[in-house]
């Protein structure tokens, strides 16, 4: 089990919003009955195997073109832990529980 | 104003647990007050001015060292838009929003 | 055609060096004939389609497992464009012809 | 010393290409005597205090503001080691040294 975040950026649009961007992608999650994932300010995490979450990260970037983009960068941060079971939840939990509250 | 996602990453610690310097760093945002600031599974992210933000981020990345490691990797993704006022539960309603829900 | 950045950071190996790892990812791509990539001082850059390329990124991070590491932390930039080929050489030129170098 | 590697991005410029920004940050670099630093295909590469690093990123950062972008989306990641003294060159030197080259 792996966790990810992704951030999806159209370039060359002619407008500085790209929430019409962000929500394309975040509808692909959305259809994925099951799937543990969170929206944030800056970026999508999502949790599971990492064969399956690099193959929705290709297909949210793809469908920044669908929408209309000429150009995408895409930000990916993989972590990926062998030795335990890594959720968000329990990521979260460990350092909150350390910060005493 | 800015928004800024912020990893830091201890390496050649001895155990592959890194909450406890995660815990260490956010601690630093706890103490300042008024802070917009959110824990999530794979970062932290912090609303304000970009000056200061930046002037955390290097106190989150110095606080790794003062916890015993020897070398930090930290990961930092700014967006920052001067149309408009950026915030986090602005940027996450914009996308709900074009959710529809 | 895509160019995509990628870093591989062992967590929890007990020593601050990480060029073992390194360069077990980077033979990968070594190994691949007629693959264009580089190694630069902090990251592997790698040019290609895109679906090839995550698939070296996964095998990258998957060879940090096979050296020892217990848990992987890899942060990848794609950069794609679809308007016009998009080349790592091409990148850098348009850059340096505009610096006037 | 410390190692980033920095990527400037412009959103909402109404065409595909990012070098006019990308070498406006550059240029910032080329001003500053002695600095070590590289171009790549995906970002730029520099050497040096992490604090005047920081400082660099923030006026390249905004270097793309004055060039007329709305909004600019930065990505940064510091690799910084206390034990030793980490270098670009000394990093690629390591992993080519145990790639047998």
């Amino acid at each position: 089990m792996a966790i990810i975040d992704i951030s999806i950026v159209p370039v060359g649009t002619g407008k500085p919003s790209v929430s019409d961007y962000v929500a394309g992608a975040v509808r692909i999650l959305k259809n994925e009955p099951g799937l543990k994932y969170e929206l944030t300010g800056m970026n999508t995490i999502i949790e599971g195997d990492l064969e399956k979450l690099l193959s929705l990260a290709q297909r949210m970037h793809n469908s920044a073109f669908d929408a209309g983009a000429k150009r995408v960068v895409t930000t990916m941060r993989i972590d990926e832990r062998r030795d335990k079971t890594l959720t968000i939840e329990g990521k979260i939990k460990a350092v909150k529980d350390k910060l005493g509250k």
